[in-house]
């Protein structure tokens, strides 16, 4: 690291250059614009962009957590809305206290790391003294990244609560985030994020398809499991009943709100914006990643004409949310064309999982199951395709490690909270909805129907 | 360009004065700072920046595809919501794969141009070489600019589907908007800001009045008047029968959405952030952009109150997204009150429009022809009056040139779909409603009269 | 300020220094990698980031508007909801308009200051001279503060629509907001942010918890008082009658894009970007202003379960509301711990502080004194917790200045405006809803029994 000394120093240097220059300026016009142009980035400015990076693509991460609030509110019948948006709320205030508490450190730091994040502002490992910066090109604010990491989290946890929604109790619900945030998604972090065996092992996650969204996934998938399907969903006779969502504007918002926070999900992910190259390469992320929504889109609405005979709007919405799972292990490398194809083929996935899903009585009230571990599994194993410097037994590896790990341990918690404390409402409840049975407050208490309805 | 050699020699010969530097320091000290203070923005800083300009106001630009979602969709009645929201999310998607396939290369670099957009990451236009840069103060990532015109295509395509709203077919919409995104918007846009021959006559469009807004006011008024009016709008007795937006508070968030993206779309025009005084452009844009929108929502609510005894919400919305598109043609040369001037009369001619559409028997749902036709007319006539570099001979041979071509190359495109396809539903669809009819899915099921209503 | 002449001399000098290198270069090689790492910010870089900082940030705080839009839209009945969405589009462009007019000057240059904000593009005082940059480090575009500080008065605004919604008529009410922001707003913060006699006495408020949020709150309270309840909120039996709002998705949507807002609320609130410490700071504000929220949520979900047996969603978002606004007055020196804890006990307040008012019989509509008055006091006293540059004293000083001029001069126009035009509404138009009585446009006209209910 430079030290103010050194500042002045080099400073000094150009200035006695100046005498010089003022003697021979014959030679000096032109070698003036040519050194201009020459000049490197100085090291504060690239701390400067890497921490605003941060910021400004973490605020659009944050914003996820409203848009998973909005998509599932839009995808829950009118008598269990108050509940999701409670749930939602809670569990993205939850991510950020249990993340700041022991999560960010057990990830990046080891148990030995510590507690409570990092220790406050002008943290020790903020290069600053005495107001004057001492680091280098690389560096970034400590809390720059702690905010960045948090939102990542918060995301694991917003896909659990789609899954899981219309039949689960709220305090279970929220002692299991509290678990996944602190604990879950911190270790299996640890593993690749934090420098562990994984990333040793030559496992390749870019943006999270498998350390945030399969995450979620998994640990929805134990819970649905263990919870059981919505009273109805599943007809004696095997039929499937549709128990379609209350506000589909409202899921469409959420959607696109998602779109939008996914250029900082994926872009901030590269870390830096101090260099050209940094540059380049977020933008490069934008691109492929709005390509493989849009190609996650128009895939949907195809297949669905194609198979239905018309078009799906939910699934579109998760066309192009599978669009945007698969392209986030590895956003950078490909070609535009390729992003296309892996974002197209995370639409195809979706369409085709949903109906598995049902097959399996897994009762998935959003679609989260499909898009963000489906395609997050796909998204992963598509990274050698275009990433060279990675493998498909790396990539498996990573998969199936950080799957069973999330998978087991989550079943193991949802187990002994439904031993415990519960976690079904009762029949009762359920028939009468979330809304009124557990927080006696309806989300649209004027509209027609309302909650006495389906 | 700067190589690597040039800047390791420049950066040598810093490093070789300093040895001077030491054996002068009775001057250097008071040097130090003067050359500190006079040091320029390095090029890669620039070119970081102006990177980093394309990918936030380009980000604040893609938001404006929900907030077009949002505020048709609460100004559709509930039983074409659905569609509403798949036309919506479904045009944004073609538009960034058509601008891809084809738009961006037909607009900037000639049929010649080769498709697909951009080559990919690390461009051949991107200026890294092993890492290193070796660009210069006006350049940017190659990626970043993609990103922020395709977000415009988007902006054009979404216009029309406000207009035509409540009676398109699905399909012969959105092929419209793939013919529109892929070759209509990118011929007249290479016209202009592909440095073609409207640039050269003279014209002057900073950010698009003309050349997105009017397009998308012209292709929909094309639609509008080949697809009629929908069912019982106008009735035989020449009454205006009014069918009111079934979610105002849905419009509402919509129209904050496209004023806050409308930052990015105005300010991000500027296509460069690398120097103050790009810096200081940005920031009068913002001021005028948002004087603009301010005035056109309190002279739409006086207009309203005045001529028609009581406020209209809906004309305050669309009087907010006239001043912004009157402002859109040139936002950084008018002074903040003459910033309000055109604002303020984009405000009256959204008012005053409406009506006389109705006259026309024009059927316009939610109202964009007065918004981005009309105000984008006047915006364009208004560069003049600020901008001393143009002139309104110019200023109206693009409005009409623009105008002609747009207009007739629509109507040949929406005429060919009608005698191919069809593009209007049934009557019997209509009444139903698109969402039951046509897609299956009503956007609120739950709430009171839903679908079966007005 | 550096001249452009003493640029090219810097510059010249640098180059002169070239040839020097060239002839000496077994020395250059390693002081060339010394001197790249201790190169400075370029002033002009800093006047970049400066500027940037306060247009992101700003467009964050200009999207808090449409937070509170929905907020209160999603909290008041459908009958009035057309009439909020109304009076918060007109509020946020009267706001902008009027601290144009002689709000800004008022506040930042006094009386003399002048009208109409800034003089325009490339105002005089930016420092650009024939298109080269000639200020210094610490300086900023001229609008992007104007921008940053006028999406600042439009927040205090909205609190004001909030409390006083369901009965008090448009315009009076538009009337007092163009008073709030064009002078009652401007000359209290002139005291402070303004540098005036508060500034001196040692007052420190970082970005606002009594300038914008107390100011909001006190406003509304007068309103309130002058206004009166509800007709049927307070029971003859003194029972409070609930009259729980339409649509709380709406409501979390608000309160989510709030808590977006205001990272750029306190986040820019640095004023400056331009150093490393300024972007660590920023940073540092983040992740404060995020802990306090959350931990206002959690609180608010653990007192409402215990006091009531129940979760309350709409406290759990007024909870977020209170952590925010408590850490508002000092977001940077708090460490985490004490984030948590300020933010915290706001939640706390919160919901102690919703039944106070009732029995006070003040109805409040969205709850939002208990926000944004209540909290902003708590905050403001907090920060001497924190920062040492601070005392109880100065601090209670600015709380009960600002409250006394801003209540009283408040209950003055409310009176002048009852007297004269009268607020208040009618019985029989506050029974059918203002959005029929006063705008003949229903917010939601198909959904159930609408206007009709309650």
């Amino acid at each position: 690291m430079m030290t103010r000394n050194t500042t002045q120093l080099a400073l000094a240097a150009v200035a006695g250059a100046a005498a010089m220059a003022v003697a021979a300026p014959a030679m000096a016009q032109d070698a003036t614009e040519a050194v201009a142009a020459a000049l490197p980035v100085a090291p504060e400015t690239s701390f400067i962009f890497n921490s605003f990076s941060f910021l400004v693509h973490g605020f659009l991460v944050m914003w996820m957590a409203a848009g998973f609030a909005m998509l599932e509110g839009g995808l829950v019948r009118s008598k269990n809305t108050t509940m999701q948006m409670t749930k939602n709320i809670a569990l993205y205030s939850i991510s950020g206290l249990m993340y700041w508490v022991v999560g960010y450190n057990l990830m990046y730091n080891g148990v030995d790391g510590g507690y409570f994040g990092i220790p406050g502002p002008w943290s020790a490992s903020d290069p600053i003294t005495d107001g004057a910066f001492t680091g280098d090109a690389s560096g970034y604010a400590a809390a720059s990244d702690w905010f960045f990491q948090m939102v990542f989290v918060a995301t694991a946890a917003s896909i659990v609560s789609g899954t899981l929604a219309e039949r689960i109790k709220l305090w279970p619900f929220l002692i299991f985030i509290v678990c996944l945030t602190g604990f879950i998604y911190p270790i299996q972090g640890a593993w690749q994020w934090g420098g562990g065996w994984l990333a040793e092992a030559g496992f390749s996650d870019f943006a999270g398809s498998t350390l945030v969204h399969s995450v979620g996934g998994w640990a929805a998938l134990a819970g649905a499991i263990l919870l059981g399907a919505r009273a109805g969903k599943f007809g004696p006779d095997g039929k499937v009943h549709p128990m379609p969502g209350a506000n589909l504007p409202l899921a469409t918002l959420g959607t696109f709100i998602l779109w939008l926070g996914w250029f900082g999900f994926n872009g901030g992910s590269q870390l830096a914006l101090g260099s050209a190259a940094d540059a380049i390469a977020i933008a490069t992320i934008y691109m492929n990643t709005n390509l493989a929504a849009a190609a996650g889109v128009v895939i949907a609405l195809i297949v669905t004409q194609a198979i239905y005979g018309k078009v799906d709007l939910t699934m579109a919405l998760n066309g192009a949310l599978g669009g945007l799972v698969s392209i986030t292990a590895e956003p950078l490398t490909p070609s535009p064309m390729m992003a296309v194809m892996i974002g197209g083929i995370g639409g195809v996935l979706v369409v085709m999982a949903v109906p598995l899903l049902d097959k399996l009585k897994v009762d998935d009230v959003v679609g989260a199951i499909p898009v963000h571990l489906v395609c997050g599994i796909w998204g992963t194993l598509a990274v050698p395709l275009t990433n060279d410097g990675t493998n498909f037994g790396s990539q498996i590896l990573g998969i199936v490690s950080i799957g069973i790990f999330v998978f087991a341990v989550s079943m193991v918690i949802w187990f002994i909270l439904k031993m415990t404390m519960g976690i079904r409402v009762s029949e009762e409840e359920e028939a009468i909805g979330l809304d009124k049975a557990e927080l006696g407050m309806e989300a649209y208490p004027e509209f027609g129907r309302g909650s006495q309805s389906i």
